[in-house]
């Protein structure tokens, strides 16, 4: 038996047939177009998921459920979109209009707790009873995962680890609030720290290479500079690491899992930025001889959206 | 059947035969006089057991598990207890000791977390599925309750909540980091800040009604004095405020309980503090406009302590 996973994206939507065991067996891709009415978006992701059921050659009843991660909130028990702030959607009747093109049972959930449910299911952390996700990209969101499934609150807002505020009254957020998580340790949060070190020092290498133009500035440019050992962009990284680790000591003091799992964007700088994250993390733990949560990097990349939403569908229609 | 539950503190050990819906039915007290050797303190604690057990006119074949509530950490799969700071006591085998006065099985867990697990036994979060218990004393403790059972992490080490970084680089603590939430919505806490308050302001009314001693400032003459609308006091309790709710919202936005229970000394403030924190929590919440943690007293006491050792051990001895 099979199951369709959603990853539906600001830019496009991807949907693929993953089995049991979470291996993708055929995947297909459709532009989001957000633009658009939500009928039409929604109207071209069931499209996309026949083409994939279609590519994978399996029988339409053969899929057992549809699980879409979404970069939002949603509410299952009336499949509803609460939130999509990407696609500017509120309150959208998701499950309703896809079962018009495809008539499966429909789950929905936040795109941060499938990639990391993915991660448990197929990634670094599978196998694992507990473990939390962060992904640091554009934002910072999270997952938890508790005796292999994913946590998602009481009222569905848990894992929100990106709005955790690290620094009181520290920088404003997109949130409204101020000092949240995601305004320290995402790639934003890199290019930030970044600029404000080009305005203080004009003469900067790493701005010089960049045509003296700081809007230029990307996390790579300063992880890499970082690596190449250039003093500003290394301190713009250790204050970047210092926060994660914060952030990594919440998770740990608070619910202490098996495994912090770092995904998104920035974890592309590898080992770099994970050695660093080892190194100082102690120094914010409470018992620093006592055995504590590995921290690695996701190995999913772009494919855990997909195989999280389809395990996160398996799991709600095994439970139904 | 029925289940002892030992709460071992600095100063008493408290012993109570408990029924499985979580009521006392009888119970024995002991001075814990910590300076001696373990064994000692184990000896009493295991006579004290008798005597609870006696009072209670139940057989000793009849009471199935001893759960002990230790401040500090223990080791379920030898009995050890790891740290446990008020006694003094490092790697001692508790469950070993106590089995020569007293041989059924023994489980010990951490304060916090048995005294949480009592509230949603037989207390204010009774048979809700998820809550979070903080005790705001002299520090602060933490339990997780997850699926109606104490959730302590996969190495032992979770609900720190006492020791996650509230401050970035903010006061020092005795844990050896700084900025803690322990140093901001503790009792300690409360009366740090007051006694800063008096040096500034060495004409405050509440100095003066202690004989200008600063010493003699606890937390409930700091609360009092704010409920009576002293503005000084009241800054001091807002910023209290201001922390304690901040640390609600990290326990929101991470985990998403249905409840959050404040125990401990300095929640017998009652309702001026509820409802202080509950009008200061939604300025830090993500998703101000859906349903989140209800934020509630503690309604055991000082039973909690016996209550919750039993249940935790019924729990270990079930799984067992």
């Amino acid at each position: 038996m099979y199951y369709l996973g959603v990853d539906l994206g600001g830019t496009h939507i991807a949907c693929g047939v993953v089995d049991a065991q979470g291996s993708i067996l055929a995947q297909a891709e459709t532009p989001t177009r957000a633009e658009r009415p939500y009928q039409e978006v929604i109207y071209d992701m069931g499209q996309c998921a026949l083409a994939a059921i279609q590519k994978a050659n399996v029988k339409q009843e053969e899929v057992l459920s549809i699980g879409i991660g979404i970069p939002g909130l949603a509410n299952n028990d009336n499949g509803y979109v609460i939130f999509c702030t990407n696609l500017g959607w509120t309150d959208v009747p998701l499950r309703d209009e896809l079962q018009k093109v495809i008539n499966r049972p429909v789950y929905i959930d936040n795109d941060a707790t499938v990639a990391g449910f993915a991660e448990s299911i197929a990634g670094v952390s599978k196998g694992l009873s507990s473990s939390v996700f962060l992904t640091l990209g554009t934002g910072v969101g999270g997952a938890i995962i508790i005796d292999g499934k994913p946590w998602t609150g009481a009222h569905g807002v848990a894992s929100e680890i990106g709005h955790l505020t690290l620094v009181v009254d520290g920088v404003p957020c997109t949130c409204g609030k101020s000092g949240c998580v995601e305004r320290y340790c995402s790639a934003t949060a890199l290019i930030r720290m970044a600029r404000e070190t080009a305005q203080q020092n004009p003469d900067w290498l790493v701005l010089k290479r960049l045509g003296d133009d700081p809007g230029r500035i990307t996390a790579k440019v300063v992880i890499d500079a970082a690596r190449e050992g250039d003093g500003l962009a290394l301190d713009v990284f250790n204050r970047f690491v210092k926060h994660l680790a914060l952030t990594c000591n919440i998770v740990v003091s608070f619910l202490d899992p098996e495994m912090i799992v770092l995904g998104g964007g920035v974890s592309h700088a590898g080992d770099f930025l994970l050695e660093a994250v080892r190194r100082e993390l102690p120094n914010y733990l409470m018992y620093k001889t006592l055995p504590y949560a590995d921290i690695e990097l996701a190995q999913l990349g772009n494919s855990a959206g997909i195989i999280g939403a389809a395990m996160v569908g398996k799991i709600y229609i095994e439970g139904a």
